[in-house]
């Protein structure tokens, strides 16, 4: 069963794919963090953005060409994509004059955020005033089930994290491509605006209403033939205070065979919410463990993805190593790769 | 602040009160497990209930008066309630035609259901031929915040449970009671259908996006003067393979001061999910505490609540001081009191 956002249902109740290549919009974006649609695109699918376009005052670049909507429409982009996030998912005020010059530009807007595009009235009036498309693709299919936590067939890994926005989709992605290096059948599945954005499709376990999203979790990772891997991205954290619902829920319809978790060792305080520090991996693991054996017995913990990129090479290698040395588990940043990342890739089929 | 459901959003777009009084509409319920909408208005809200009525075939009873619509409405009520809940929280197909008689019959209809009774074709028509209102209470307020995790003022107490459907509205409902016969300026904050129209205000947390839940959660139990006490309706189990999602948004947002664990001893296998055992209450005990220390670290397990309604009361009696040494916290059935209940008070006011 393919799990599609239903793309029928855009404003304009047209049918279609979401059109590229695309514009990066990264709005007035201080921190990375907050860019991690616009990264992740321009990490796993480059060859379908243009470019990038940003507020004045905007602190973070992809590197891309910077492109106003003009240009960008000129060198073949057919969309501009969202590229940013906030916390509650809402499109800004201070973005739709920019939105709206998206729109004049020929180009159609496509929203990973939690408010609908046409919510907006601004970006409603002249999207139907150009013949212009809103597509909204954190809209979860209709008729989601209840989760049954039944044992489904095939092997399944889940990332989990110690906060949001420090590398499970990385992790996910680099953990299924190293499977497929390998010969092994695998597949990303996307829980995530992003992921989505990257893969063609995948489930945005966000906005699935709370009752029916281990349900939802339950579509991500159907059942495939025995040596079939899903590698799910996972989302959150089950300590974080917000979040930690949908990550539990997403665990739970996931029953992963393995678990890898992923930390980013500078940041000390949760992204967005300083008061709380960020938990150690391996509390992340044993809660982890205990709530994932409920559907799934098995579950295991195979090792850790660091996210080093504020480290130089040595720096994060020795990390790796030292955490490696204190946990007994592969430590590896996946955008690293190397032996060490081997081994995790290792721990991960054994 | 009030979190009441916005009743303004009905299908016919109307403002208004929930008619009162009700019939109570048990379908063709087996197990009184999913009639427990229609048996805790009965229990706590009986005032507001003129009978019962059921399919042919149903095998679960209030005890009030059997009415058909008809004789209900010359009896005075003016809405039938869906007193029955089924797994997805749908309007089965069977019920259609008694809820299209109750129409006729002159009643409005109120629905805790998932789906929207103006999303059944037949009810539509009917209730707009006829003139009458279509009520759902199970949509939660709009523009609810993403949760902050920062602590609120007043006492809070959430009830847990190793199950669904086993008493911790119940207890939520007796402790509150009991709280405020001693004096305690105390409330009881729904979170539930059943308890949306016991209270006659809440949440209806399971029917909340994901993403949103701990912050719908946050709004249930608002800051509040030092003293005053929220007595809190748990939902679903954090190891139930469908609902823990929703019982950890809860368990974030409600940043409880005290748990009290729930359970049904007779139970052995979840309510409809006979493959997943019934876990041990220390085992939601240790969970809660290990997962709830997130928001509030000074969160304490004040004692158990045990459902005993399939002892006789010297078995109950027993078994409640059985567990009551077993564990070395107090162990009540809060619908038989006494001086074990006494006990369960004074730990959780401790």
């Amino acid at each position: 069963m393919l799990v599609a956002p239903d793309m029928s249902r855009t404003d304009e109740g047209e049918a279609g794919t979401i059109p590229q290549p695309y514009l990066l919009f990264l709005g007035d974006t201080q921190v990375a963090g907050f860019a991690k649609t616009a990264l992740g695109l321009r990490d796993w699918a480059p060859e379908r953005c243009v470019g990038e376009y940003a507020l004045p005052g905007a602190a973070v670049t992809t590197g891309l060409p910077r492109l106003d909507p003009a240009a960008a429409k000129a060198a073949g982009a057919r969309s501009l994509v969202i590229g940013v996030a906030n916390s509650g998912g809402f499109i800004a005020p201070a973005w739709v004059p920019a939105l709206v010059e998206a729109l004049e530009a020929g180009l159609d807007l496509v929203s990973g955020m939690h408010s609908r595009l046409g919510d907006v009235l601004e970006l409603r009036e002249a999207a139907t005033r150009l013949g212009r498309r809103l597509i909204d693709i954190r809209m979860p299919p209709p008729n989601i089930p209840i989760a049954t936590g039944l044992k489904r067939s095939g092997k399944r890994l889940l990332t989990v994290g110690t906060d949001c926005a420090l590398g499970k989709k990385y992790t996910a992605l680099a953990l299924a491509r190293a499977f497929r290096t390998r010969g092994l059948d695998a597949d990303f599945r996307a829980t995530g605006q992003t992921g989505i954005l990257i893969a063609g499709r995948g489930m945005p376990m966000d906005a699935v209403v709370a009752d029916f999203a281990a349900g939802a979790a339950e579509l991500v990772s159907p059942a495939a033939p025995a040596g079939h891997w899903d590698v799910i991205e996972g989302q959150g954290s089950i300590l974080h205070p917000a979040y930690a619902g949908v990550s539990l829920a997403l665990l739970h319809g996931s029953q992963p065979d393995v678990i890898v978790v992923c930390h980013d060792p500078a940041r000390t305080a949760l992204l967005g919410d300083e008061t709380f520090p960020v938990p150690p991996v391996e509390e992340i693991a044993d809660l982890t463990i205990r709530l994932g054996s409920r559907t799934n017995p098995a579950i295991r913990w195979a090792g850790v993805a660091l996210n080093t990129a504020a480290l130089d090479e040595a720096a994060a290698a020795a990390l790796c190593r030292d955490e490696e040395q204190r946990l007994g588990l592969p430590v590896a940043d996946p955008m690293r790769g190397g032996a060490a990342f081997d081994r995790l890739v290792d721990s991960c089929l054994r």
